[in-house]
């Protein structure tokens, strides 16, 4: 029996979209499903316990922020990351190509690899696929991610082309490299905005028979329609049986439209990131509890959400901790952020059993 | 039978500590007890839910911020303290006596009472015996404290005597004022640090027999030696079926000190403060966990401590989150203290219960 599976429960009679399960040594993925992001190997403000409960099944960290800091030695002597943040269901990890381009000054890109500055300490470092793939290894993570080369947007279509096969190059040394049969590497479709580019890319990709397929390099500052077409022109050209995600995206439109084009996973810092700015996403809206409206408003934030937020607090008493910049709101809207996306996808989900995803999301996909 | 009850469960053969069981609506307080504080309804960081996991039982707020923000009207149209911060054990609202003299600037003191400008939007605000218990009496705690006037340190004998005359004024009123028999109004002993006059504001107020009685004004800059002499020399003019409070301590060497004289409850903000600092108490020390010591250190904060933190973290992955500042690390030193330091007083109450406090406990006497 194989390590890493994917099964499809369902396909919708009108979209590309599909229910599926995708079975990892930490347990399973019930897809299509949102992941939240725990870069430094934590959630940010919220404790594992409280991460189960939202519904949380596959849990990122990054490769480049944790070779920063702690350093995947630290990380490995501790067993790993499940064990070293507590987390026991599936985890996957982000190669740090992303970061390393757009996070890092002083870059030199070679086709060895990529020399950087560190932004915490200073010194020289260098990422080779190779290296980024050993870094994984020790990390420990059960799906890993190929280091590729994230092209700005715009660029011309000769600097993307010439990204996109250093990309499929690095891919075939990160498959060199990987050595351990319990972590599946998956690769990551580039391309830009050049649809020819990114088919192209994925043909290619397919033909190595990865344990799954990502594709990176949007949500980079290109317009949502743009977004919208290079998924719904790429995800095609990816294996029905293999789960496929979408890397860096996770409102509530972008997810939709993606999984009409078949996407499984998602990816985004936004739950987190909003609630450190008071915003929570409430029924497909966005909402600032800063608001005056809220300042008596007993009611929760939604009535109809299980989280351990709005089973418990009011809109008033939350408004009420932001006022007073108390730590718990950013725990508590994180919270409820979290568990609203990954309740979003699982709604989803469960419309596509029913075959009822048009009628249920379709007005989300004019 | 009595809503309000405190009863003795032990006495210690060598000192002056006992271990008892104090009643309220919201349940049972054992003690000796630390209490954490909830300054504006929350502990900082901490959800209610990881609160009740540490061992506490009753809860601290405090009149005079949640007077200034959100205002006790809305706290009591939610439904009190109790269910605005969802908090259903015992709490004790602190009268804002010392938050007025010690955070307020431009203050006036008749003997009406007190007037201030408001340190969030500038107006000016008059605090009275009365209106501190109208407050309180929204607010909705089961414990409520006379407002008092709460010399500085150092002050003259003349200045201490006069607000100790005062703050017995106040107390009359404050009876007066209070209307619900589900709050205990406990008095607070003044006195500064002199011991006559702390002994006489004790036996003026024995005489109101009140449900609690409560030590106020130590911690307030003056040397150790003067808290212990003041407390040794006041708790046993406190009747001894009433449970007495020695408000603002809260370090282990102060808390044994203390009970020893007979007293049974505590309160500090020092646990989740010191955890914003990185600071944590460990078996009677204290630690800093951005220690490099610590870098590398895969064991917990304390093997034997049975908090969240401690069962599932180790010192290196708080230092790592230190390291990052990620808010989770304020939430997992914070339960960390918290639990470390109900713990040590329960420890206490066991060793009273078993008359081995000084055979367990007496190295912290000396
Ligand atoms: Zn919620
Ligand atoms: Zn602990």
């Amino acid at each position: 029996m194989a390590t890493f599976t994917f099964q499809t429960q369902a396909c919708c009679s009108q979209t590309r979209a599909r229910a599926g399960v995708f079975s990892t040594p930490h347990g399973l993925v019930e897809t299509p499903r949102f992941m939240p992001v725990g870069t430094l190997a934590t959630v940010k403000g919220v404790t594992p316990d409280q991460l189960k409960a939202t519904g949380a099944q596959m849990v990122l960290a990054n490769t480049y922020h944790l070779h920063l800091q702690p350093g995947e030695s630290l990380v490995a002597k501790a067993g790993g990351l499940h064990q070293f943040m507590r987390w026991d269901g599936p985890m996957l990890t982000d190669s740090g190509g992303f970061q390393v381009f757009s996070l890092s000054q002083l870059r030199t890109i070679t086709d060895k690899g990529v020399t950087f500055r560190s932004p915490r300490d200073g010194r020289m470092i260098e990422i080779t696929p190779e290296r980024s793939i050993q870094i994984q290894n020790q990390l420990g993570a059960d799906v890993i991610m190929a280091f590729d080369e994230c092209p700005p947007y715009p660029a011309t279509r000769e600097e993307v082309e010439a990204a996109t096969q250093r990309t499929y190059r690095w891919l075939e040394r990160c498959i060199q490299a990987h050595q351990r049969s319990d972590q599946a590497l998956f690769g990551i479709v580039q391309g830009g905005v050049f649809i020819d580019l990114r088919q192209k890319a994925a043909k290619d990709l397919v033909e190595l028979d990865l344990p799954g397929y990502a594709i990176g390099g949007v949500s980079v500052g290109e317009p949502g329609e743009l977004i919208d077409e290079i998924v719904r022109e790429t995800a095609p050209f990816l294996p029905a049986d293999k789960p496929r995600y979408l890397m860096g995206v996770g409102t509530y439109q972008e997810m939709v439209r993606a999984i009409a084009s078949g996407i499984d996973l998602f990816d985004c810092v936004i739950p987190t990131r909003l609630a450190r700015h008071g915003a929570v996403f409430v029924r497909g809206d966005r909402w600032n509890i800063k608001n005056n409206c809220f300042r008596e408003d007993l009611a929760p934030l939604d009535a109809e959400c299980p989280c351990y937020t709005c089973q418990n607090f009011s809109r008033a008493y939350l408004g009420h901790l932001w006022r007073c910049r108390e730590l718990l709101v950013y725990t508590l809207l994180s919270i409820h952020n979290i568990t609203e996306l990954i309740r979003f996808t699982q709604k989803i989900r469960e419309s596509i059993l029913a075959d009822r995803f048009t009628e249920e999301f379709g007005h989300w996909l004019n």
